[in-house]
């Protein structure tokens, strides 16, 4: 079994040398760019443990795994877009940098790029990855699609809210994870249960980043602690307690969804205290604590020595217990 | 052999059926409404033909005929964003009539939709199938990045026209054409020879596109004649006129190029008529024919029955010699 910091290390050697042609300048420079701004590489380094936990070829797995990040940065990329974000991981983000055109554009190449890197799989495998790497194509699509909906919609459900965050983050985590388990040799109902592991902690994860928003440590919390609330985010915070909030409680929470103006740390604090009366953080936390016990009985039930499972084990714990 | 009228039915019909999901409406609407919105369809035509023409099964072509058409369109949707277009064959376009965010998502998620199709394809040729779709779907990126950086420049050389053109436009009818000829069993030196033709028949067809902007009748001619000329577009025409305008016609050409204000009508005709003293039509047509005839020569080539590459000499005449 490889250790995790050496699949990173891999993984962010082959980021490095992944090279585009030098011209049109414009279309490959912000896929460079995107991809040198760093994350944390969860995604491919999920497909690697996956490819890892079946004993198959780690390096033969890089490319697929690349494919993965290419991916994710490429709807970073076209979802910065659309949001009008000024900042990515603290730097300036490629449309505003360049341009919306050149952001499309390139996003469109950095796609079909990942597809590239996908066909790069043994033939054996081929077909079956890419109909998982499609699929989760459209979900990613789809999830975006639903997410900018809910901006303008003041009836949003926890379901469609947890399908919602299924959709846009969770199934590109269960989607790396079977295609690393297909490179892996892993039989159908292992990579399944794999897949499952994936998408059940990737919303466990997305809901910890909720909770993380508003009870981060402002010391250790990368953005502004905070920032769902003052953009009016429609999180499963907000969401659970617009469904728990009594007549006072709405029209507190009415009142800062409407105003035009505000003290930001005034409506922080005041949204905060809404949720501390109703217990929306411990409420959150099991919800979160539901998916992660469904992610870990998917991995128990994987027919490979439960000590090979340790790693994946400790990654997810590590994922829903971080700090940032 | 299929009669070509029959083929265009049969893709017609397959556009038709081509259903995606319900929900969210927004992102698949705009790729049903870009789609019936139609077109020649002249893309899938080519693949289909070309599977035709080594006696393959024509209807097993259809889903990655369709790929190539839905793959057109994805890219029709993104262009029209960059370039700000209000009408695309005489309708909305789907950032005006949605949102350029609706635009951006539809897009990609079409681009999925693209591969999806493709995949339908036979085991046997999935890879190399793949693989030629991939370096077109970069083509064509870099050709459109080419292209809207020659607004920015006034130093575009005959060749650069030529490259980018063949990136944005030929290589398309290049991939269609040798994806149906592996779906019909073609070997590699056929399959290669019918991209050859499908390239220089594409670099011709822009360059008669060129010519019909300036000369077209405006009976017959779908766009208003001399658009290119009103947006100061670098087509051959243009480009060629500049190389070869003496003092007097660079004054009264960047006279043109350079007025803020100008009679639309006036500027047409003023422009026109240097392309006239500059004998730029019978230059712009001699250009195309060579092309044309390297074309029919890659067709020439192709080892199989003088009679069967009938239908694809046929379309491309007909191709060549259009008025709109």
């Amino acid at each position: 079994m490889t250790d995790l910091k050496e699949l990173q290390l891999l993984i962010e050697e082959a980021v490095n040398k992944l090279s585009f042609p030098n011209h049109p300048a414009e279309l490959y420079e912000p896929i460079s760019y995107i991809l040198s701004i760093g994350g944390k590489r969860l995604r491919p380094a999920l497909l690697l443990m996956a490819c890892d936990l079946f004993g198959g070829d780690v390096k033969a797995a890089v490319p697929p795994a690349l494919a993965i990040e290419v991916f994710h940065n490429f709807t970073l990329m076209h979802d910065d877009i659309m949001d009008n974000a000024p900042l990515r991981r603290g730097k300036t983000t490629v449309h505003e940098r360049w341009n919306p055109n050149v952001a499309i554009l390139s996003g469109d190449a950095m796609l079909v790029e990942a597809y590239k890197l996908l066909m790069q799989i043994d033939n054996s495998i081929l077909r079956p990855a890419l109909i998982l790497f499609n699929q989760m194509g459209s979900a990613v699509c789809e999830g975006q699609q639903i997410d900018m909906q809910f901006e303008q919609r003041d009836n949003v459900s926890l379901e469609e809210y947890l399908d919602m965050i299924r959709l846009k983050t969770a199934v590109l985590l269960g989607c790396a994870l079977e295609i690393g388990a297909l490179a892996g040799g892993a039989n159908k109902a292992n990579a399944e249960l794999l897949y499952t592991f994936g998408e059940r902690l990737g919303i466990a994860f997305q809901l910890q980043d909720d909770i993380l928003d508003v009870y981060g440590d402002p010391e250790k919390f990368g953005k502004q602690v905070g920032g769902d609330i003052i953009a009016n985010k429609k999180t499963w915070l907000l969401i659970k307690a617009l469904e728990l909030a009594g007549e006072r409680e709405r029209a507190e929470l009415d009142k800062w969804l409407l105003a035009k103006t505000f003290d930001v740390a005034e409506k922080v604090k005041a949204v905060t205290a809404i949720y501390d009366g109703l217990g929306i953080r411990q409420l959150a936390a099991e919800a979160m604590q539901a998916f992660a016990t469904e992610a870990y009985q998917a991995l128990e039930q994987i027919k490979v020595e439960t000590e090979r499972k340790q790693q994946l084990r400790y990654f997810a714990d590590n994922l829903l217990n971080r700090e940032k």
